[in-house]
């Protein structure tokens, strides 16, 4: 059985609960971080530390303990569930204080929550569907306006996967004014004439970890980067398209709202991009 | 100690918990519902239990108990925690389907999470900020498009609180487009010339159960009401402004960003509302 840590704690999956006066359960007032394993190692686990240090800022909330310690419960973790490859969630909320309130707890008299746990996927980086390529649909984005801040209010994101499944596809994009903003759990781009393009960091979509580290190798590997917003017509005549995420790596699209891009097989700039940064984060891993 | 009701068992609140893979905490995937106790009794519970079927039903859940039933567990807890005035919070989220996937889980094999507690609030009914009138700020409103289904995505609402109670404030009003939508847990009114003037439903807003009775009484009353959108700048130049919610009734407000409405009073159709309200709802109550 899964070995979880709920505050302090290490315990079997079916012990680990919050106080139903959880604000993370009552009010979506939690932020979260997925890390991905490789080989038993922490992908970028530094950027998702600052990440989170950044979300819970946002909020008004603290680190709940120094960076050191956390990296030994994501260790400890995979270690007690003897995970290779696979990925380690973590959600912080502001707590249980007892009754509901619209007002923040007080911090003094109120800890945070801290929960993590494994999810094991053997096999995530030989992923099959990196060499098929995903299928996506278009959505409109009606998320809240602060999608930088990576919070637990995820109910769009997945009715926007259940809109996709029902349509047949992998994914949805989610589209505003015309623009794409990103995937339900991940960066969108697409590649016109071997330059990459993708949304500009903004309040609208999530500051992606993945993102920044593949987007550093794809200008040291001498590729074009533009970042800016792109329309969803643009993204059904690029050449090809990706996404990036801590858990999918790179994973090429092969198809938006049912037409094809290019020749309707992964291309060669995401396939490529993924080859690199796997070979890359291998080395970093912690 | 207060007994809650957890998926069937009446517990004590310390031992009141959910899995930490409840969808409820892991994605805000729930709805939600306040009902209002006064006298030992049910305030709107059809119209409560009428929106909680519509959230589901929005988000692809149904109702899990009979309407009946439903209302028999609210009595149940009014008397094992002998509230006589107070509000009793129910959430139903999608469950703990053992793994985070956003994908639904399957309906047949993972049950929705039920859970209500109740919040003794003496005095409810004769409140004094009712007669004092509350301060209110302007927010942008930077919500999901949703607002119509009423689910635990509370944390911009909270953080609007937050705003309101630094600024030495009550209450926030948010505005989006110019136009004021509501408040973080209630919907807002002003009043001119006699016009009672409120935004219309849409997916803008909260559908309040609240507003559809007190609007019922004031056109009883013969009072005009006009259903439309209205600017910030036309609300500080009203006669009089409130809200309505479950737990507040008709609350009148007397300041918006530190502009006296009136003469910085009540006025005279906001209390004569809540009188109305209060009365024929003591005589409905279940």
């Amino acid at each position: 059985m899964r070995i979880v840590y709920v505050n302090g704690d290490y315990l079997p999956e079916t012990e680990a609960k919050v106080s139903i006066f959880d604000r993370g359960f009552l009010m979506a007032d939690g932020v979260y971080e997925v890390t991905s394993v490789l080989g038993g190692k922490l992908i970028d686990f530094d950027g998702h530390a600052v990440r989170l240090e950044r979300s819970l800022r946002e909020l008004d909330m603290k680190m709940p303990m120094a960076k050191d310690a956390l990296l030994e419960v994501h260790r400890e973790l995979v270690r007690l569930n003897g995970i290779d490859e696979g990925m380690i969630y973590l959600q912080i909320t502001r707590g249980a204080p007892g009754d509901r309130d619209f007002v923040f707890p007080d911090p003094e008299t109120t800890a945070p929550t801290v929960v993590l746990f494994t999810q094991n996927k053997p096999g995530l980086a030989d992923s099959p569907a990196a060499k098929k390529g995903m299928r996506v649909i278009s959505i409109e984005d009606i998320r809240w306006g602060r999608r930088d801040i990576k919070t637990v209010q995820l109910l769009y994101p997945s009715m926007g996967k259940m809109m996709a499944k029902k349509a047949g596809a992998d994914d949805a994009w989610m589209v505003q004014d015309g623009f794409v903003t990103e995937g339900t759990s991940n960066n969108a781009y697409i590649v016109k004439g071997n330059k990459i393009i993708t949304r500009a960091l903004s309040n609208d979509i999530l500051h992606g970890i993945t993102r920044a580290a593949v987007l550093r190798f794809a200008r040291e590997a001498q590729m074009e980067v533009e970042e800016r917003n792109f329309t969803l017509d643009e993204a059904k005549a690029a050449d090809e398209a990706f996404i990036t995420s801590a858990s999918t790596f790179v994973m090429p699209v092969v198809e938006i709202d049912g037409v094809s891009l290019g020749d309707g097989t992964p291309g060669r700039v995401a396939p490529r991009l993924r080859e690199i940064y796997l070979e890359e984060s291998r080395k970093a891993a912690v």
